[in-house]
């Protein structure tokens, strides 16, 4: 009864993005940050990218949210990030941090766990593999290909959000959020999403822009993962590939009403 | 009645870049010098982006216009760039400052003012909020939000380029011209331009272009805005949203003719 | 005959990139960067892009092949480059170089040359005045505007594959593939490609990507760019101008089956 609740309550949470149009400050990869500053547009709230150590911190401490995130990281990077996660921690905002390809080098792995040490994260989100590897416990993630969350998983990302303090959210064909106590998966998306560079990155955004509204940690994850994946699917059925799909999730999110979502919204609260 | 000749004589200024083709060199921001590359094509000209300390400056010297942008700045760009004005002078070629986010950051208006004291910068071009700052007079700025240009903005923007001896392009809802002695409004444009990351950006490369055919800054300014903003309605009316409407700019603006620009154009010349 | 029985067999490699869906490794510009990852995951690889010292070979490591562009070059990345490039070479897997404006600047021809010296380069990928200028034969290219390639070139090529050992393929209205021994021209493509900023770096990654299949040279580029050109030619027929042409070349060569590239692909084999 009370996860249904929380679910009419708070998956309207995009038109209180478009009240509040707050301010979401990113220091991000240089693959997918046109495309993160587009869909952060399309929410409702502005996008502001600054990664030059003068003044990330000082850019964050003029935002509502900040995202984090290391696909093209470099060294010299890192100390940034955290000068601007320790200025979001002490204005009170949430940060979001994206481990893009934890796991892949030593260089990546060992920036996110510094990331993680360093900062009070407030969401880290990410797939199944990035996730797994950040926990330290690679060797027993199942399905990361398929986008399956395994039983492993769900576990892990429980404790994990325990540990940490933080809440976890696992994209993949379902997305599984946790708090550590709560646990919701989220089943809208499209598969398209897997064919176009930056839908990842993208996800991070919405849920800076969501969570940058105050509401608690859980439900503007749920909020931001279903109005994400209802706008896929809107997306989807106007789309002929992959170039046209990246073109209508913007049109379709842009457009979307927290009404709309509530209503084609698959959430299973698990309590 | 000169104002309404050179109205008539300029507005057409596309056909010309076209049949030059102009090389326009980028000093950008990694968020939009995609989009920025790809308006400069679309308006017949060609991009360029290089800012490596070691070979900006040769890459100006080639080109017929350069466009400095600050929008994700680094420190040790302000001095590539610097380098890049200053060959640019020497050259005679007009230089674009698009002093992107001026005033956010302590760093960011040093590293403006710093440009503006030591290039000649041909035209200055940013919304409201942006050249005020420049002008050290940020309390005074009315409606930025409503992409209004107040009274007290028509009265600095003037000053403004009286003192520098740049030609302002204070863009908005209305865009608003001066090079201290005229003033032209130009009205001209869509509401889904501020939907899109990157419309401020890419009006600074049209601008560069219409520049570099040699026309005076007034003429090509009151010509770039008219033609990129005939080019957003053009667009708007084929959009179902901001995804959309981003790449029927690109199709709108590359299939313009100078004749439909002056009949769409709606330009006021204050004299 | 040997050239048309190569040509039925190769062809349809998309089918191939599909199947084993190899990760390819970038160290590229910032322009189009997005671009690149876009049309590797269409073509149905795998992109990453990663260019911090620290990481960049043990990136490669991981990847199928290797492809280093030099587009927006920063001094520092030439080094990164040639340990990504090494690395790739013990591991024994294709790298394309993308010599982008080889020619324009002294720091650009020399990083080039200094790639090409200390790499094992497979592909050398470039329009006719890259290729000519890395030959260090500026002078005498002959219709680089118009995307000819002139005979002087076609020498020139087949010299330059000999002398360094990599197949160069010299981009255009024509595409012109050589390793020294074979010669072969793709006439596939639309003029709407000059249109767009990054076709040319796109062409890089769906030539790495195939590439990676393990298929000889040769034929991996012969069959890239037929794809792409097909794609290409596809595209141009749902556009109705640049903006519309991106998106729809996505679309395009997602879809494209090798069946279909075979039958539209317009392959001269000269032997």
């Amino acid at each position: 009864m009370k996860g249904e609740k929380r679910v009419e309550s708070d998956l309207a949470l995009i038109d209180k993005v478009r009240k509040r149009q707050p301010l979401i400050h990113h220091i991000t990869n240089g693959v997918t940050i046109n495309d993160c500053a587009n869909i952060t547009l399309s929410c409702g709230a502005s996008p502001v990218m600054a990664d030059a150590p003068e003044e990330a911190a000082d850019m964050t401490r003029l935002a509502s949210a900040l995202v984090l995130n290391i696909g093209t990281l470099h060294q010299d990077q890192v100390e940034t990030m955290i000068q601007a996660g320790l200025a979001a921690n002490k204005k009170g905002i949430p940060v979001v941090l994206d481990p893009v390809g934890v796991g892949a080098t030593p260089m990546r792995t060992e920036a996110a766990r510094r990331l993680m040490n360093r900062v009070q994260i407030t969401h880290l989100k990410g797939n199944a593999a990035e996730i797994a590897t950040l926990a330290g416990v690679q060797a027993e993630v199942r399905g990361v290909d398929s986008g399956q969350v395994g039983s492993d998983l769900e576990t892990l990302a429980k404790k994990a959000a325990q540990i940490w303090g933080v809440t976890v959210t696992v994209t993949g064909a379902r997305d599984w959020i946790t708090d550590g106590q709560e646990q919701i998966e989220v089943v809208n998306g499209h598969e398209l999403m897997s064919t176009v560079s930056g839908t990842g990155c993208m996800s991070a955004s919405v849920l800076a822009a969501f969570a940058a509204t105050g509401e608690d940690p859980v439900a503007s994850a749920v909020s931001a993962m279903a109005t994400y994946g209802v706008a896929a699917e809107q997306a989807a059925r106007r789309s002929r590939g992959p170039g046209s799909f990246r073109v209508e999730l913007f049109d379709a999110i842009a457009s979307l009403t927290g009404e709309q979502v509530k209503e084609a919204a698959c959430v299973t609260w698990r309590g």
